[in-house]
């Protein structure tokens, strides 16, 4: 079974763009996914092709107008999980991306200048509004290649070592561990002894230590939720300071 | 002066890629940014161009070997910033690209496989490393499209209105408030009565008070922060629970 991703966009030609290249390209070749873009302006109703208007009260810039947008929406009512990118949204998750990955497919609602009427989300209540990063961008077309791009890394045979979806950032709640690789020595700098080893126990517990170490210090946020989670495994409850 | 983007990357064919239409590819049409994408492979030096290897200790996956990435690197030694797209770096602020975008430019260095040889931070120590969001990628382009996506609208002249770069989600540390425009009534929804009220004060306020709202709702990290920075203006301490 194939996944299908739709994406609904004044951009179309933005996609696949970069994921019609390297791993997501051969994938798609293959047939383990497909993409079809789809032009919301097709969905205006009046001669001009409007797609926005003015905000309501006031302000710079312009809103996406809800029937044009729901229009667009109603057109692929379907089982796969709709995503509206807007920097309103709750962040996307590994844990989101890995449950869309494992499904049919998804449709991503681009979001542009303003953002989206806000009776959108109230009329389509499936609808996920879901934010990349805590950066705002021109579009939400960056942000759903993106989303696209750990989706499609995930399906069954795209990556070439079955195993490399594990043991890497945030699939456990802490960063990967720092890597190294050949020569053993590269500008005076040589690869941690303990890795040269041989000795897989003593590998791992390094590993995990350092995933540990960098965690605290690079996200504290990250941390306080693996540490919370690691000191009270038993307890349903979450502590509340 | 023009903003100039580098890109060092396996797969410089998926630049400007999105970049090359719309907001953005205006801009670079009038020559308000640059883009240059260069080949890491260019820089290996066997007969192979082989970019990665194995990683030492074991596991899954292939690490960018550092005498190659180095080598790259130390192609665009300059004054601009240099961000690698890593999931183990700290995460793009707002802020950031802000900064960034006052510039001359910036350089991307894209990960690939399991990730860049750690001994290139400890030989690089200027090169930040940067997540956009906390799901895994292929590789860092599409983390560079974006972070490249939130600084050109930045640039001077690129947004059609000039106040459009404010009032904004992140900007003032909450989510946006949502928005509307015509039609009035659509499906049986309207718009709010008080953004037609023509009150601006009593618009504003309703507008501070829905940011606030949803940004405890959706955003309990973010309304942290702005809540604590709200209730201590002047303590220079931060509450420490």
């Amino acid at each position: 079974m194939s996944f299908a991703a739709t994406i609904l966009t004044l951009y179309p030609e933005m996609f696949p763009g970069p994921l019609g290249v390297s791993l997501a390209g051969r994938a798609m070749e293959r047939g383990d996914w497909s993409c079809e873009a789809v032009q919301v302006r097709d969905f205006a109703k009046d001669k001009h092709r409007t797609v926005d208007d003015t905000p309501a009260g006031g302000g710079a810039g312009m809103v996406l107008k809800p029937d044009v947008i729901g229009a667009a929406l109603a057109s692929v009512a379907d089982d796969r999980p709709i995503l509206a990118m807007t920097p309103r949204g709750k962040p996307i998750t590994q844990e989101r991306i890995r449950e869309i990955a494992a499904g049919p497919g998804l449709t991503i609602l681009c979001g542009r200048f303003e953002g989206f009427d806000e009776r959108i989300f109230e009329a389509f209540p499936q609808v996920e509004q879901v934010s990349l990063a805590d950066i705002v961008l021109s579009g939400g077309e960056p942000a759903a290649l993106a989303i696209l791009d750990a989706c499609i890394r995930l399906l069954p045979g795209v990556m070439g070592a079955p195993t490399s979806g594990h043991e890497e950032s945030f699939e456990d709640g802490l960063l990967e561990y720092p890597q190294y690789t050949r020569p053993q020595e590269w500008e005076g700098r040589t690869i941690p002894e303990v890795l040269r080893s041989g000795d897989h126990a003593k590998i791992a517990a390094w590993r995990k230590a350092r995933s540990e170490e960098d965690t605290r210090l690079r996200r504290p946020d990250l941390w306080e939720r693996y540490s919370d989670a690691r000191d009270r495994p038993a307890s349903g409850a979450r502590r509340k300071d």
